[in-house]
């Protein structure tokens, strides 16, 4: 068996024999000459043959062409398969400009001819078919583009002697509320809870002295949420840092690993991304904007929208208010919303003894919120004093607080949902889009 | 504030005014001298003061000195502050040829004066001060060695086109048998499993023309299982790769993967594992030996063990008898054992038709099973039949067989446990020595 050679690298190849394997996207049948459009992971090549019909009056035909134009004339899109044939450059071949004339063809697995998805199907029957979804081309881009985004992130931390950790996900509290956790019987003794975020732990990380650490890894929702931005369980990017003075150090941090990251997708994958999304990825320059959230809501009236909301804080459509805002008036895609009211935010956010105000931000993306960031209260007293102003059970945080009782550097951090930022970065619509296999309340398979 | 150094960085630094953060690691209060050893996330330095201690004879002592003498009388191991003082290279002082001679200390969060582990304290005790026990330099190093490993590995990858997925971990059906499966009530609509092992979805990017994917993330195991090597919940590292022509296409990639990553932890922390755990690192040399578990067999029992077991597969003895065997013979540390009985195989580990044995793999290394890996059967008639001698019920799998029916490439990858490798890379003795916070049928906190 000759060794595979890739569809992108067909180009540079000289013309003589080749093995490409991939999967059927279409067949042209014609009487006089057969085309297939292979695609593998990296591009779509042409394979020409020129069909031996049977005729019956003659009598000495090519078995094996007879076999070949049969075989073609009988697959279905989508299954797979390895050709061997003879790579022509002809720059007549809008499809990079090379075909192959087919020699041999080998079915790896044939695809039921019915395919049950179209292009235009609906999101949820999409989602059905997941895997044949994310066939097209602009669907693997997404995970190609969400990979390098990664890698980027865990590059720019890592030279800066971050500690990667894996947080348990199987707790034994609650550890912010219970309202939307699930639960389940662990070993018949105890019941465990799935974390909703990493945020005890990475804290404890503090405790233990790692100085700085980062952590993406899944987290589980359970509340009924059925918004585009929401899932039941999500990949939740989090980074905590000691010694800081203040939320600034994270959000300083921050909007310089999210330059470096959508730095390296435009280098990778901008030209692609303008091709197959119709959009440029503008790198955000530093630092972002800041606006404290009491004025940010007095620029959302200037604007001619009153919130709704009575506690003080944004709703998604001020949010987009202000975002609208900072991109007519500094041109940027990013906004920090800071000093919120401890009434609105997490009892182990630090406050301001100034203000009264926490040392905590938003940071918002195209106009949607996908992060939270904060200084952290590290002084043991003064977080069981908030803990029981929010009403939480003090039993239940027991095993929290004794990370600070031991000693414990002042420190804070953010986390931020993948799809969330992905969804935006490609100006798509949903998180179901850019999410491999979603889960929502009404969605567990496949 | 002056700036925040570390303590890495003082020996190359001028004599002069510094300020470094960390936590209490000793105080040796004297009559005349006090000298603390501070820590912080990159090594200790001596801190010293020359005592001011309270004397009724006389009448103008200095009340700063006073009291910080007083400060650090009562300073408590775990403490966590800033110092400012004079750095002062002086080559009798042994930790690093460096002291700070204080002039302010700034306590961040004090820690209680009883700290609940010593040093000797047993496993399970300091398990439950995980977050002191990790303040321990040996500890420490782990993660940073766990942080490079992986960052090694997927580097690898991406250098070589695989993306990087996540998973969902919450399943609509068992992956492959009920007996090991958390459930939980989903909405009070359907029961959701916790994935055992991404196997099912990693098959899917393969459908789903990926080409080469890998994924790091938790999966959840509910037997009831206490030895050192396994853990309930854990990071997996798992890749799948298209187009194979066997297990052996996966073996060489995974042979290839360890030596980069071993290598990049050498390069990186050699000297101080060598220092702190007491072993070098040694960089498997590729190809890793390859044997046949039959012949496996053969020469464990000739070296005198004969396996207990009858279903023809190794035992933990057995697996150090051959590991044994192939260190005294060829000197490596790591061995492929091949060609396992399907009987004592995953149904869909794909078949050799000539011997009937299964294209697949364990990976042992110094003496423990790391990995198993193997071609999967993709035709889908033939994964079905495989299914049904297993005993499985169709209707689970309905699901994942649907991920072949539409076209699917031959592919192959395995699946090896993170703390495992790493507790054998750095010789420990149980997984939970290197988990972050382990989970276990009786550990679920903190």
């Amino acid at each position: 068996m000759s060794e595979r050679v890739l569809v992108k690298q067909l180009q540079a190849r000289e013309d003589g024999p080749v093995s490409v394997s991939g999967w059927v996207e279409t067949v042209r049948d014609q009487k006089k000459v057969q085309f297939v459009i292979l695609r593998d992971e990296t591009g779509a090549v042409q394979l020409v043959n020129p069909a031996t019909r049977p005729d019956p009056e003659a009598t000495d035909q090519d078995a094996a062409a007879l076999a070949l134009t049969a075989l073609i004339s009988a697959l279905s899109t989508g299954t797979f398969l390895t050709v061997t044939g003879e790579l022509k450059h002809d720059e007549r071949v809008k499809l990079g400009g090379v075909e192959i004339k087919l020699a041999s063809l080998d079915i790896a697995a044939a695809a039921l001819p019915e395919t049950p998805i179209a292009a235009d199907s609906g999101l949820d029957k999409r989602m059905d078919w997941r895997f044949l979804d994310l066939r097209q081309r602009r669907n693997n881009l997404i995970f190609r583009v969400q990979t390098t985004l990664e890698h980027a992130m865990r590059t720019y931390w890592i030279e800066r002697d971050y500690i990667e950790v894996h947080s348990p996900k199987l707790m034994a509290s609650a550890s912010e509320s219970n309202a939307e956790l699930f639960s389940l019987d662990y070993f018949g003794e105890q019941t465990a809870y799935l974390a909703q975020s990493p945020q005890f732990f990475k804290q404890m990380a503090q405790s233990a002295g790692f100085g700085k650490i980062f952590e993406i890894g899944d987290v589980y929702r359970a509340d009924p949420s059925f918004t585009s931005r929401h899932a039941t369980e999500f990949t939740s990017i989090d980074a905590e840092i000691s010694w800081i003075e203040s939320h600034e150090d994270v959000a300083t941090m921050q909007e310089e690993l999210l330059q470096f990251a959508i730095q390296a997708v435009k280098d990778k994958h901008g030209a692609e991304i303008e091709e197959l999304f119709g959009l440029e990825i503008a790198v955000p320059r530093i630092p972002f904007p800041r606006i404290p959230l009491a004025e940010a809501r007095e620029i959302v009236k200037a604007r001619g929208y009153d919130i709704p909301r009575t506690d003080g804080d944004l709703d998604p459509e001020g949010e987009r208010q202000i975002s609208a805002h900072v991109l007519e008036t500094y041109g940027h895609e990013f906004v920090f919303i800071t000093d919120y009211h401890p009434e609105i935010r997490a009892f182990y956010h630090m406050r301001d003894p100034e203000t009264g105000l926490t040392k905590s931000y938003d940071l918002l993306y195209k106009g949607v919120e996908i992060t939270t960031g904060a200084q952290r209260e590290h002084r043991v007293d003064v977080l069981e004093v908030q803990a029981r102003e929010k009403g939480l059970d003090p039993a239940h945080l027991a095993f929290y607080f004794d990370f600070f009782r031991y000693g414990a550097p002042p420190h804070g951090g953010f986390g931020m949902g993948l799809a969330r930022l992905l969804m935006l970065l490609l100006g798509e619509s949903s998180i179901r889009e850019v999410t491999f296999l979603f889960r929502g309340p009404t969605r567990l398979a496949p």
